[in-house]
């Protein structure tokens, strides 16, 4: 039977190639066969799988330069239920694409804030004169590009190939490693793996506390890949806490130290154990 | 003689609001008066101080609800040379503008991402047809408004009254208690005050040492009220750190923390000293 996967939509994103390159891993390395369902936005993609749309999400957590994704964060906070099976990371090419003859005719660049950020200094070098217009996502401007040679988009190579359009420079982005991180979460529990990642609120709102929770872990020699605040919303100054380890919780002492961490912590979400794959080049 | 200080513009904006509050607050507490310049981008207006273009730049730093502004943290740890002379804390209503006669009319809002994702839950119950459109400013759409009753904006009461537009909702934002801060930055040394700003790097990457640096405000009994990390662009899982204080670093304990920060941390950038001021109602 197939599995149906939920990502960031339209076709032509690297949400859409992060969950190609997945679905190529499923089929070749599980002979399990799968559809594509897109969504709108990161938050929809998410609900989908809680509410039982879709058997698995695929949605991007942090970028090499732009950092964390915190809609995805956000809403994993505010989603009971969901559970971590795989996380991929796959490099990030941005391309330059306009129906233009030259570099000097574009007055407009339309792009995802995320892309217009990753390439914000080669757009100051190479079109000082160009105005950046944020859209929802690195495709939705490349429909309207044939009729107007004065504008460009930010996509990626793969997206100029599935609307026909010519690449006018690539890669555009400022930093060449540039690569994003994505999580493949489903209603089931969490396969185990090399990396815990968990998120935790602090009652008193007290930076001793972190202090507190951070040396549960350095006790045990339990190191951190990653640890990110994000606010409570409850008031300025409050915060969350994501935290990636380099343990898998099924390990005793990865266990002692999560049982001193709910303890200590307001409230803990754990989203499981899984292992991380790195692509140096993203399924077509 | 008057100061001049640069903002996010254009006007109507938030950035404009709290440079407006600022400017109220020298003219007032210091006999100071002073022009107020827009500026495009955040990195621009950091730019222009650094630059000698205005005395003064007043930036977004942090939101309650949609966490730090990534563009200024990475913009002041590339710049050296500006430092924080005062900090500002406003509160953010959002109003839904629009000609159209009832909600049900509107099919696409208009508004900056940051606007868009702190009113996403109101627009999912009240505007579940519209699409959100991001935009580079709370104010971009609001010209465009009265030729379009299916569209609306996301902006504040006061860009409503601006540009002579009707208000269908306020407040719209999820959180009643959505509040920004803004730092005011110059080349000239901090004033000294109740809050020290900084970031640092870290040459091994190794989660421990993050627990080393925080041990080192802990020991002296220094609170952290804020600790954010943000890439450090040299390498997916290598982060910089931004860290404040509740303390002065003309304090000889103070002090000693920072030195020892200093001899373990690869580069430390320390921001200044300065008081922060609380608004309940921003200048209008």
């Amino acid at each position: 039977m197939q599995v149906t996967i939920g990502h960031l939509g339209p076709t032509g994103t690297y949400a859409e190639m992060a969950a190609l390159t997945f679905q190529t891993w499923l089929q070749a390395d599980r002979d399990q066969a799968s559809v594509l369902v897109a969504y709108p936005t990161i938050a929809q993609t998410l609900q989908a799988v809680a509410q039982n749309q879709v058997d698995l999400a695929i949605v991007p957590v942090e970028n090499s330069v732009e950092g964390g994704v915190t809609m995805t964060m956000d809403t994993l906070w505010q989603l009971d239920q969901l559970h971590i099976q795989h996380a991929l990371t796959i490099p990030i090419h941005h391309a330059l694409i306009s129906c233009a003859q030259q570099l000097s005719e574009i007055q407009t660049v339309y792009s995802h804030p995320q892309a217009l950020a990753q390439c914000q200094h080669w757009l100051a070098t190479h079109l000082p004169q160009a105005q950046a217009q944020p859209t929802n996502s690195t495709t939705e401007a490349l429909t309207t590009l044939s009729q107007h040679p004065t504008i460009g988009a930010i996509a990626s190579q793969r997206a100029a190939e599935l609307y026909q359009l010519p690449i006018l420079a690539c890669p555009i982005n400022d930093y060449p490693d540039n690569q994003t991180r994505f999580l493949v979460l489903s209603r089931e529990d969490s396969p185990g793996g090399a990396y815990t990642s968990l998120a935790f609120s602090i009652a008193a709102n007290r930076p001793g506390s972190l202090l507190k929770m951070l040396q549960i872990f350095a006790d045990r020699e339990i190191n951190l890949s990653r640890i990110e605040s994000r606010p409570s919303k409850r008031s300025m100054g409050d915060y969350l806490f994501f935290l990636d380890l380099e343990a898998d919780a099924r390990d005793p002492i990865t266990q002692a130290a999560l049982r001193a961490l709910m303890a200590q912590a307001e409230t803990v979400k754990l989203f499981g154990s899984y292992d991380l794959k790195t692509y140096t080049e993203a399924s077509k």
